[in-house]
């Protein structure tokens, strides 16, 4: 694989300048993440309704990509956007952007939460944050063993069906991806397989609300750990296959 | 963006007769537009499947879309029509006539559902208006925020996944937003993010129901001022980010 | 229109054999009926799950059109196939023999059921019968409205999807035009909009069962004139707004 | 047919080493079946629940045949193997090698389900095993027909969605015709229709679990016959609908 074709994001094509090939993919990023964490963190999910915050997830999912993934890629999610890079498909210096561009987009939107609920119910919901069901027993070793895995499938499903451009449907596919796995994750873990949107209610909460509740930072590792190993994984595998 | 190509309505191509180029849109943009609001109002909507209702709309959005698309461009939605005229995709006569086809489909689409309900349960349902949720303690300024990033939200995916013809996934693109924003907006504000949704059953439900429910009109400029706002923020910035 | 396009179903390019031209659409329909058929009654719909099976009709009618789309034009319902044959897209001696085969498939699918279900559990769903919902006060009045409205729905929606092939998601319009008018219709008819969908059950659990609900058959007529009137309107619109 | 095409996997194009046609297709419907039983028996289905795991199901075959339809063909199931199989599409060889290749992968993705729970929640969703509903007074007999007829209504649309390559929407059409019949079967018999998916929950749940529910193997049979006689009739059928 030639330099060039590692610098250029994926989907793009014949870009020529620097706006166009790094300023509106790192710009695009930052709104997709904004726009997917705001969805995903103010749907009401309560016991009876976390199965449907699986439809949101993927429908923002495939709707990001459909309509930015000729710009950046369609990331949104810095386990992707790892695993772009280990893949070979992305350069380092815009995948440290797309980064930076995540974790503050996830901010942006978790606080967007707080700007369209009075506080009882942003409480209610925690504001979006994902907790580890303790409640039910999950320990922290499980936590990381289901995000691990679940990252593993979407990452490997978004290299398969985007990056390789094999198929028209690759952003039905990714989303679709992501609700099954939301969908599982759901109960155990509340399904994040994305640091940028376990990150940005957790601090949205602990600025906003006058309780913290301090379960979201003590297992707030387990969505950092899990995902990335899931996506060096996925990735790895990806690339010898290629070989 | 030469004249004629922003009198041409979007997906139309070659178009020659008056009547194929601004009377067939219209009423399409009508039919269109009472089909929509006829099946969301429809939906039996309690507490327990406020969700579903979200499908309804998402489902409708898409097999709209697909059908009538290549004719009038698939809005159905004043927001929609707005931000592409905003956009510079639509001439400014053909949006005002699609401005009036869209109330006036809504209003035909709200009161159908009169016609297949008998009183009481066309009064459970409040004739399927879409009411400020003040029960768990939404107030105005959160409602108009809500409908505001959602309809931000619906419009920037419309422009860039339909405008911009980047994909044939286009209408499944739109299809699956407008799902996820009326998922994350049916608890506090219905999800609207269509003015001619809005009113449309508002003013069946003041004419056929001998009980007016006060608070539809009290916040009924929730619908208009958030989604007009939502719209011109999505419009403008697609616009300058592709100059 | 000539007269050969008019002798041709729908989607039907260069077939040369009666056995492909004729023979293989009937027997077509009839396999698609009985699975359709087959499958919507089958599911254990209850007041709880009433709108999953939403989800069972319109997934059912997305794979058999991509499956069968291509041999027989993808009806499984007399209701498309008088609206195809209306629009002049489909010859009298065919659609006549697809209505037969449409229900003679939709009974032996509502048989099918009998065979996977012990008598308790078939009584239970009522062999999968659509019943109107008198219960909460629904009148044949309001049925017959219902059944034609969401029946002018999806008819339209099959002309300018899938006979104006426009689209390459053609078959994914019309699945979820149905899933839509399935969710709306669910609560007050069981959201038919289909006679051999109707028949077949009624005809089956009137057969199978030592116990006959006299209200299925009472207002059965609902579930052929609704669809016929919605059927009628939706083909004429159709086809006076092509010349 | 030549021996050429049938010794070629579906999808399979201009494939050159034995590495790319043998070895590749192998490791990739183990790694599939993983994924596919990992997702379906993690999620925690309960009787409120049970019909989401129908979403599972479709949407994790769907991403799997856009992922990998290209280097396997996508079947992630003894009975669509079969299938291709008897209808001439998959060589002997290969297809006994898909076989245990996914009954491992079955194995394996139950074997990680127990990795991400604690053993109460393990043994509360009995390891994500299919079991006869026997409580609602299902016998064996019903439980095979109904694994019988659904098995055979999937396998006769990977037929003609994928074998037959008709349609860009193959992979969708696929997905929700498991998505679908899984729904269907969820009440009787747990909606199997892949001998692999409970197989391997089966032996990990025996495993694992210090309680093991004699139910799981009494009835195991039935996830065998049922697929196996709906798959030979399928792709009986579509063999001489081709010839």
């Amino acid at each position: 694989m030639s330099q060039s074709e590692i610098l250029t994001p994926t989907y793009e094509i014949g870009t020529t300048s620097f706006y166009e090939s790094h300023v509106r993919p790192v710009v695009v990023e930052f709104l997709g993440t904004t726009i997917l964490v705001f969805l995903v963190c103010m749907f009401p999910a309560t016991s009876s309704t976390i199965y449907q915050s699986a439809f949101v997830y993927g429908f923002a999912t495939l709707f990001l990509i459909v309509s930015f993934g000729d710009i950046s890629g369609g990331h949104f999610n810095p386990a992707i956007t790892l695993g772009c890079t280990v893949a070979g498909a992305l350069s380092i210096p815009l995948s440290v952007c797309y980064f930076f561009a995540q974790i503050l987009g996830g901010m942006l939107g978790a606080a967007f939460v707080r700007a369209v609920y009075p506080l009882k119910i942003y409480k209610t919901i925690v504001g979006g944050s994902t907790v580890l069901n303790i409640m039910q027993g999950m320990k922290p070793g499980w936590g990381v063993m289901t995000e691990a895995l679940l990252t593993f499938i979407i990452v490997l499903t978004f290299l398969h069906s985007v990056v390789d451009k094999r198929s028209k449907l690759a952003p039905l596919s990714v989303g679709v991806s992501v609700a099954a796995c939301s969908f599982v994750g759901a109960f155990p873990t509340g399904g994040s397989m994305n640091p940028a949107r376990s990150l940005g209610p957790a601090i949205a909460f602990s600025v906003y609300s006058d309780y913290v509740d301090d379960l979201i930072w003590k297992y707030h590792y387990i969505y950092w750990v899990g995902p990335l190993a899931g996506t060096l994984f996925a990735a790895l595998m990806y690339r010898y296959s290629k070989t």
